[in-house]
């Protein structure tokens, strides 16, 4: 591998100071209100991926200088149909343009020349047909893996370089239906699956010491996190579940590692909309929406540096 | 519910006397040559998207009358791009016009607000937005389920009708890793999970007696098949991995049920390209093309009828 995405992160992780990966998951819903109402002035196709893709650059802007990547979530473009690729087209786009980290979260899994062509569309580097550039093109991707190893090499074949961060237990308060359950040797099936996925990561280790296989475990389960990282040393952790669910900041600096660098906040709603729609219902909603989320994501950034610095005295 | 998948599904079953999904999953690779090289004269995007639903239009019409319901794998057009997605976008809204069933192949999953995004997206009648019928509405999805019911009431949510296939046993030869992990409990992961998909699909019985929530499981593990037979009674059963896998229809026969109703063969490679690419590469490829797989689709619904007939002697 090259400069295979787990080293880039890392790097830009201390570079930046920072752990906090930023969600991009366009809710309409909730947006300012003048966006809003500017699709309602002009309710078309073209209207809706302009400022999907307006309210993203918005909030990459706002809050890169915190952040050590981004992660649109796929769900949230697939919803608006056409419009919304389109939006997730433009974004990644302008994301590599940017030069930020991009973990697409799209929980894909298949096996074979199935999950192959999953890493042809957002992995990989060219057009299958035409040979240019592919725009949807992300740095890493989530992947549920209970499949097994059939639903994981085909990612790594297309992409060697490309990150992978597997399911192991996730943030939501049902996770636990089948992820701890309790197997005949002792261990769970979220650790499980965390072991396979340190496996499969032993085969491609980055320069940094940690594998470009990750996992992703919710920050909601401090304890369970915690014994995942002892099966999984060398994998980077994903956790979601900062804020609206509850989870916390310990939890993630506590599967962080002796170094420090092991794990990474994923946070969406608590970044994107730290203001109230309404109160953006003018042309003016571009920087009142920019303090608010640069103050955002500056706030997280420098509560993990906070627990973590508190760790190490 | 008014009129739930699973009822329509096992109406059409008998109507076409017939236990077959046709899987339309476009591979340019191995089309028609007089498709490929359309593309080599014109290779743009739009030529491109045309020439993907030409050819699955092409397999719709020759195999509809074998057919229980046609199975787009969602990776296979996420891999074109932007022309894969406007070519899936025009075979749903043709398979909807022609009154297909459409069992959208996506293994979709995550919880809350991100699964009814996903769920609006594949399972909505309308954009969100306009209001206008939605073109990638499918009329049933395949979804992991590794997250727990988290992960599955929000797809039940956004359309009550909609039918949904969880993950329990898949095809693949490294599907064991995980899925057939003991529990402390003496059952297997993967029959836990048929057991969660069953109890989740107790709430959605259809009028016919099965649930309108059925699991994936693979022609390729008989015995499996028959086992997790017992312990979802309730459950379609959509079997991947007949042919090219080395499936057996013994297998899917197994697993139908009393009634023989309860059982799905899935086949793609098989009915879509049952000849020589190079074979066709004049313009009469659409006739020739229609032979082959309109035969294929008919044999394997025979064979199927004969397997079913056996037992019942």
């Amino acid at each position: 591998m090259h400069h295979p995405f787990v080293d880039r992160l890392i790097e830009r992780a201390q570079e930046r100071d920072s752990r906090v990966i930023v969600g991009l998951d366009p809710n309409l819903e909730v947006f300012p209100h003048f966006l809003q109402e500017r699709l309602r002035l002009e309710p078309t196709e073209a209207n809706l991926e302009e400022i999907l893709f307006d309210f993203n650059v918005a909030v990459i802007e706002a809050s890169a200088a915190s952040a050590v990547g981004f992660k649109p979530q796929a769900a949230f473009y697939e919803q608006y149909g056409l419009a919304g690729m389109k939006a997730l087209y433009r974004t990644l786009t302008r994301l590599r343009e940017m030069g930020e980290l991009i973990i697409l979260d799209a929980k894909r899994n298949d096996v074979s020349h199935t999950a192959e062509a999953y890493a042809t569309a957002w992995l990989g580097a060219r057009h299958p047909v035409f040979g240019t550039p592919n725009p949807w093109q992300a740095d890493a991707l989530t992947i549920n893996g209970y499949l097994g190893a059939d639903g994981i090499r085909p990612f790594l074949n297309v992409n060697p370089e490309a990150g992978l961060f597997v399911l192991a237990k996730t943030s939501n308060p049902s996770s636990g239906e089948l992820q701890d359950l309790l197997l005949q040797d002792g261990f769970r099936v979220a650790e499980k699956m965390a072991q396979l996925a340190a496996a499969w990561g032993e085969t491609a280790m980055g320069a940094c010491g940690y594998a470009n296989i990750g996992i992703v475990v919710g920050a909601t389960y401090p304890e369970q996190a915690a014994r995942l990282r002892q099966l999984a040393p060398h994998a980077p952790f994903l956790m979601p579940g900062i804020g609206a669910q509850g989870g916390s900041l310990q939890a993630v600096v506590a599967a962080s590692g002796a170094d420090q660098l092991g794990a990474y906040a994923a946070s969406s709603r608590g970044v994107m909309y730290p203001f109230a729609p309404a109160a953006l219902s003018g042309p003016e909603w571009r920087d009142a929406a920019h303090q608010a989320i640069s103050r955002a994501a500056g706030e997280l950034r420098l509560a993990i540096r906070q627990v973590l610095a508190s760790k190490t005295r």
